[in-house]
């Protein structure tokens, strides 16, 4: 039953050989990974006036000179990544480059950002996509844990199915997302041009706003740092470019930082310009475009393109999780199953590990994106840092033609992003950034410790110089308490594979010993039975001493364990049964020279 | 490791020989059983002011004829199990009444109810009591539902180890919160006495409020019924008291009633003589209390014993619940487990489960008392209207000297208490009643089918006209995915005990597979190793294809699927080893003629 569901929501099992790769033009590639990146336009400036808003509303001057800060830093970002994409045509996720040239501890330290990076992605994302929808229907609005998580259970399944990074899908929602923008930020400058200089809030002089304290000014220029998430998608899959690959990757990489530069500066131009503030249940871009074009199907246009490049930003982690934690796995950090493809060719384990989490995430977070942005930030500049880092550190080593220029530019690159981690972490310590500066050292001992575990396994299972201690007697056991048809016929097998078998029973009821005494004699006369007493009414534990005192019969005894096991017609009645079987199990699993069988017994509805 | 958490938490396993019981006095007799219902008090005035308040405040007037009606209904319903307790000395649970006289559907009916109804107990008992806390310490609102999880942990602990229902320990608070709340009385008569007419709300005449639609003041009569909930305790609990059993029960039955009856009447006086209306954040009888005393130490002693009253109601539950389901466990209406003490001589199960329910419903309702109170009513006068109907049954059967009052008391009483269930499933259908509607229906199914079950599982068993279809041969497969120790010493097990053994290895990876049979003819040259090809990537699919394939080499042909198990040092490191060990097990347990044997192999720190 479950299995049928299973292939309902999944679809029939993919052939291995059914694996195949599709290159991307310059047009799907924008579609493909910029979402992540744009999709920040839905909330980079709603975060930056809610930091500013802490000292009053004088403090919204600072909104575009901290704006034009973030719009600088961006191109200082992506000229960085532009070196990436022609040093890595293979593809430079912050943990390769970070592995190969800064050494392991720099890798996985890079590898643990972009796992909580991820994770992140998807619960800001939702959260932020599920704002958008409830900004056009604040009916929504209580139901928005719920509809976040259902989002993410949609995406989640999608995933598990194996939606391909295909072009056609993502172009639709990532160019509606663009043109609706664009036709926004059209409008608004109408609206403006109309209303004349009345309609825009004057903007006082900065001397004014100078008392806004600078740690605010600071802190809200590292909220408005979320508006680079997702700028380093390209770089990670260069190669799934068409031919010349770095060169269609970089041009695509412009294309989309000069769109994001566009979108954003603009919507923070027009926030400012209408003088909105941020407020409950509705979110910045939703108070513009209603401000533009009314409630029309326009502005209901723009929450929906918004909530779709959303959405699609979060699902770009689901390819992009499974796949790191894949290598991680192959490379002994993480256990072994999330190497596995499953039966859709998708990294089922990892799909649904990401899933859970963000669930979880966007649930203790009540799906607030305000609050999130904290933890995001620190670990989106932390693998910006690293990479960065590791480029200037792969220009010095290898001194290729135009090393100095290389050098340069991603040595700005990473002392800038270095400086602005350090100012995220330190503004934003409070409101959650410790989570993740504590979480990343955590993950990394966890990886080290996986490692250390599957190398010692493997040190301890070498067959050199192994000689096998064979047993130098045998017992079965058959622990029972009645005599019946599955009782009879697990006898039967124990005498079939070994010649010494006694029966154990434990005694909780005397009456009902004696009448079990009695039908023993009757039923199974060659067989002996063992009465063991419980005065805690423990059925296990007396079964275990039983058992450590046939092991002392020779040297090297070997113990079966028998268990008469009854296999119900339907799954549920299994709470019904064997439970007792379960618990001798789960103690005899840390007993030695115990070898421990199930008889099954099916029983017929 | 858990399970010297376990002794730390729960206390050494107690012998079966050291269970005994302690006969109650009627003092002590009333500390234990009377805390349920006394402790009704502390939200029952408030959910009759809750619900009138829809109609506005004039409807506060109708707060004073609707407790009395309550008052009224409580001398019917004590009287009626003051019958009860004369009739059944050795314990009338509803269970116990309706199953002897009204046969098993009403039987089960009442067991539904008083399941549930336990279980609301819990949750309602611990919503008001944090209700009190919070309402004394106003920072604590915000983690309310925090706090009640951890008090029902912590009376799941205690439970865990053993709280006898000892009358020392339970007359501290009860007493207290008598003496508390008679001092509240006390003191509101002299605040009302010296302050004059001046400081009583004016009593509108009727007549001005008989606007208020009829339905509302139904719904609020039936809100009101809450004080009503734990009357029954001392009926179920007769035996417990010392000889004469049924004189002392009655006799403290009686005082309860007076005392519940004095502080439910009081506290209601109180209330709309101060005008005090419902509001988030502060109970009903903390404003009064704060009214009369201020924030001094006396308000703070009302609100703690109110609290400790309140934990001690839910506490009744963890006695109650698991003897219940323990009972029904028995009779095979439940599942085995749930009749069996645990080592500390408790029914465990029936603990954890009540806990965990409990808990669950606490973070559902958000810790509201006001939301679970329609669910609490509906099982309560369940189960009072069939355990009175069955009295009349009883006497009507027996028509002992007496009988004649008997029936008019208890039909009095089944009436009574029939009609208000009446008007409680309706008025508060909307609000939650129809759960538990819904429910015992539900639950009378569940009774049923595991009844059937257990029956039908025993009949198949019989060993009556068995004879046992030994089979006609024995092979043994051993999945391998590599070969090591724990391979080598699995293969030795299976020679010893089947002269037919194969290995079989599911093909991933060509190039891994062709190394691994390099190896066998190494090691293992006298096992063949079978390759089996997956085209899906499923491990578990070609082997349970094989192995209905070996099935077929003989007519009753028994296969052996011998599983090398990894035993790591640490329980954490099971994540990293096993997996497909585990599916494998899943899956063959459904298969016939299949014994599924686990060797393990310990691995070392």
């Amino acid at each position: 039953m479950s299995s049928s569901l299973k292939r309902l929501l999944l679809g029939d099992p993919l052939a291995t050989a059914q694996a195949r790769e599709e290159r991307l033009s310059r047009v799907t590639g924008l579609a493909v990974f910029a979402s992540d990146a744009l999709s920040s336009v839905a909330y980079a400036t709603e975060e930056i006036l809610l930091a500013l808003a802490l000292a009053g509303a004088a403090a919204f001057a600072w909104t575009l000179p901290i704006g034009t800060a973030i719009g600088l830093l961006l191109v200082v970002v992506a000229t960085s990544y532009w070196q990436t994409v022609h040093a890595y045509p293979s593809g430079g996720g912050a943990y390769t480059v970070a592995l190969n040239n800064l050494g392991k501890t720099a890798g996985l330290t890079a590898a643990a950002a972009l796992m909580i990076d991820y994770l992140l992605t998807v619960a800001v994302s939702i959260a932020a996509g599920v704002a958008a929808i409830t900004s056009a229907v604040p009916q929504l609005y209580p139901w928005r844990v719920s509809l976040a998580s259902l989002c993410i259970v949609v995406i989640m399944l999608a995933n598990l199915r194996g939606v391909r990074e295909s072009g056609r899908l993502f172009a639709v929602p990532t160019y509606l997302f663009i043109a609706s923008f664009l036709l926004l930020l059209a409008g608004g400058a109408v609206v403006l041009g109309f209303r004349g200089d009345a309609a825009i809030v004057p903007e006082r002089p900065l001397a004014a706003a100078a008392a806004v304290p600078f740690i605010l000014l600071l802190r809200a220029f590292a909220s408005g740092c979320a508006a680079l998430t997702g700028v380093e998608a390209i770089a990670n899959g260069v190669q799934a470019f068409r031919p010349p690959e770095a060169r269609n990757a970089a041009i695509t990489l412009v294309w989309m930082a000069a769109i994001l530069l566009t979108l954003f500066m603009g919507v923070t131009y027009l926030a400012r310009s209408f003088g909105v503030a941020p407020q409950e249940g509705e979110t910045v871009v939703s108070q513009i475009a209603r401000g533009v074009f009314g409630r029309t199907p326009v502005y209901f246009l723009v929450q929906a393109s918004t909530a779709l490049i959303l959405l699609l930003a979060a699902n770009t982690s689901f390819a992009g999780f499974p796949r790191l934690a894949s290598v991680l796995a192959q490379d002994r950090f993480l256990p072994r199953q999330l190497a596995n493809m499953g039966d859709r060719l998708v990294y089922s384990n990892g799909i649904v590990i990401l899933g859970g989490l963000a669930i979880l995430l966007v649930a203790l977070f009540r799906a607030d994106t305000h609050a999130l942005i904290p933890l995001y930030a620190v670990g989106v500049f932390l693998s910006f840092t690293l990479s960065q880092a590791g480029m200037v550190r792969r220009w010095l080593r290898g001194r290729k033609p135009g090393w100095r220029r290389g050098v340069v530019i991603n040595g700005v690159g990473a002392a800038t992003t270095g400086l602005v981690l350090t100012v995220i972490a330190g503004t934003k310590f409070v409101q959650g950034a410790w989570i993740v500066i504590l979480l990343v050292p955590c993950l990394i001992l966890i990886f080290r410790k996986v490692r250390r575990h599957y190398l010692h396994v493997t040190s301890q299972l070498s067959l050199e110089g192994f000689r096998d201690e064979e047993p130098t007697g045998h017992t079965v056991l058959v622990p029972v308490s009645g005599i019946h048809r599955g009782v009879v016929t697990a006898l039967h097998y124990a005498q079939a594979i070994c010649s010494d078998v006694e029966a154990v029973t434990v005694s909780l009821d005397p009456a009902a010993t004696e009448r079990l005494r009695a039908h023993w004699a009757e039923y199974a006369p060659d067989v002996p039975l063992v009465v063991l007493n419980s005065p805690y009414r423990s059925v296990v534990e007396p079964i275990r001493e039983y058992l450590e005192k046939v092991k002392g019969r020779s040297a090297r005894h070997l113990v079966t364990v028998l268990l008469p096991e009854f296999v119900p017609a339907h799954w549920w009645e299994h709470l019904l049964h064997n439970q007792t079987a379960l618990a001798l199990k789960a103690v005899l699993l840390f007993s030695k020279r115990t070898v421990v069988t199930s008889v099954p017994h099916h029983l017929t509805r």
